[in-house]
């Protein structure tokens, strides 16, 4: 079990809330916030994350050769996307500029050659796509460490850098389908539970894509109780690197701020590789896929955000980080009710 | 009816967010926001509001004077607080600087002597707290209109100084009651429909707050289809004018951020002075009030944020503001699909 954020500075914190100017438990969801930071800085008050860093993932998915699909859009699109956070031009590329935050697109399993985008993308890269997971498993075993082992080296580097906060993205076309299979896999749920409609797919796509969900939960159903097997079962190099990131994030005692259904998908499996990862992360907004609820649920955590994001590249996360900043700078910066009436 | 928000400025930022190198609709709510402003602006892509300028009324209440209470907070409270705004150490000091928004408190009807804050805060004072509106009429009719019109001069103001955002923040120990009632008198509801716990009041208080506000809507039935009357029979100097004040900057095509129940019953009765206010208006949080959930439903308002924020003060709309800007700061800044994916 990881160290988890300090309990103590957690009371503390819990205490100067209370004595602030404000009604009792009148910042509502901003003082859990508060004291969820401060125990994670493991001082009251906590500073307002300054050096916030977001990485985001970026990975093809074979579940899209499946006939019939799984996506309203082309595989094409991944590898164009990529290009468009190297640009600045993508959704979260815009939210992070807003927000001051450092963003890094990593290409882990992209199906295209992005070489000329050079190894500050491309470093880490494990390999094309990934398998159908409802005939084949996503990647090898050796794949699968490969891509923990990079999601652990990536998340140091941010750390090195100096981040008090991390943000943890993802960008690939299909993606909801082996995160929606990874979520069913990590809490016994089944299919028609966890599948969603990602960018927007119509009702014959969605019933083949549980479809396709429940063929490959019952095609791995004996290996999935180790989280190790069910990332290269069920997962992608993509995946399975965000896996290693948070688990190396927690590690080093550093708070994560999550996104949707396919970082929560990977915090379930991290979770079981590592108990307590959960306690160093909190979660930026409700997406709408039914999967990320249950896992939510099951993990304690609520979105402070629900505004229908379903655009996935950490906006959700960069959309909900000025809230977090909020929470630090009120139980920093508010006087105490006994200041003011004596 | 005032002029609204641009309705062909609207079809064209809706035409900017189906392009966008997104799936359509992945932004959820903010895309009904980037839109709702650009109208607002007249352009498309919109600038994100860097002028923001936020105003607190702030006023005691007859109400709290009534036996068995209407408030967890004493009447000196409010007093204590503007001073609080004076010295930027209340929790929307702290929100303000946090974004950059100029913070201006106003005592339009405290029952305390500040003449020592001099006239940037007292210039606009009405008179010493409120009638008890059980018994009593809040206001004369005269103390009515020179609150509206005091509000719309405080508007009139901020704008003068530039303001492309406005928000309204309330400020006085007692003010849920008057506001539940102006709601119910409003929409035609029950006491027991509107009255909440305020800043925290125990089951024999709120049973006590909801039986004030029941004697006041008996008593002044007869009268508040006027929404004048409405306000002198059951509202106070710092309502009536925040009234005023929404009037003006709908008036003046200014678009405004609204906070919890305060404002938001402000709104209902600004609305039936001057038809059209509403559509220059956005909700920045759901407060834990029934009458806000009530009167937001009736102007069809849906709050950005829903944290359980219940401190006023304009704490719900300033920590909103965020979202406003990053709305539209991604309809200007995101590609086009086709741009990315010939």
């Amino acid at each position: 079990m990881l160290t988890g954020p300090s309990a103590a500075v957690r009371q503390q914190a819990e205490a100067r809330l209370t004595a602030l100017a404000k009604p009792t438990g009148a910042l509502g969801r901003l003082e859990e916030l508060a004291a969820w930071l401060a125990a994670c800085q493991g001082v009251c008050p906590p500073s307002p994350p300054a050096a916030v860093r977001a990485v985001i993932l970026a990975g093809d998915h074979g579940v899209t050769d499946e006939t019939g699909g799984v996506s309203a859009y082309p595989r094409e699109v991944t590898a164009a996307m990529v290009r468009a956070f190297v640009a600045g031009v993508a959704g979260a590329s815009v939210l992070a500029r807003q927000h001051g935050v450092a963003l890094r697109v990593l290409d882990l399993g992209v199906d295209a050659d992005l070489d000329d985008l050079g190894p500050a993308v491309g470093a880490y890269k494990v390999r094309r796509s990934s398998g159908t997971i409802d005939r084949e498993d996503a990647l090898t075993a050796a794949e699968t460490r490969t891509a923990l082992e990079a999601g652990a080296t990536i998340a140091e580097a941010e750390l090195a850098a100096g981040a008090d906060l991390l943000i943890l993205g993802d960008m690939g076309i299909g993606n909801t389908t082996p995160a929606a299979a990874l979520v069913a896999a990590s809490l016994g749920a089944d299919a028609d539970q966890v599948v969603g409609r990602g960018t927007g797919v119509d009702d014959v796509r969605l019933a083949h894509k549980t479809e396709v969900v429940a063929r490959a939960l019952r095609r791995s159903r004996d290996r999935t109780a180790d989280p190790v097997a069910r990332l290269a079962a069920l997962g992608s190099a993509d995946l399975a690197a965000g896996v290693g990131f948070l688990v190396a994030a927690a590690r080093a005692g550093v708070p994560v701020l999550l996104d949707g259904i396919v970082p929560v998908a990977e915090l379930c499996v991290a979770e079981d590789l590592e108990p307590g990862v959960v306690a160093w992360c909190a979660a930026g907004h409700r997406s709408t896929e039914p999967a990320q609820r249950l896992a939510l649920d099951k993990l304690g955590l609520e979105p402070l955000l629900d505004l229908g994001l379903r655009l996935g590249e950490g906006t959700g996360a960069l959309a909900a980080l000025p809230l977090v900043r909020s929470a630090a700078l009120l139980l920093d910066g508010m006087a105490l009710l006994s200041d003011l009436v004596p």
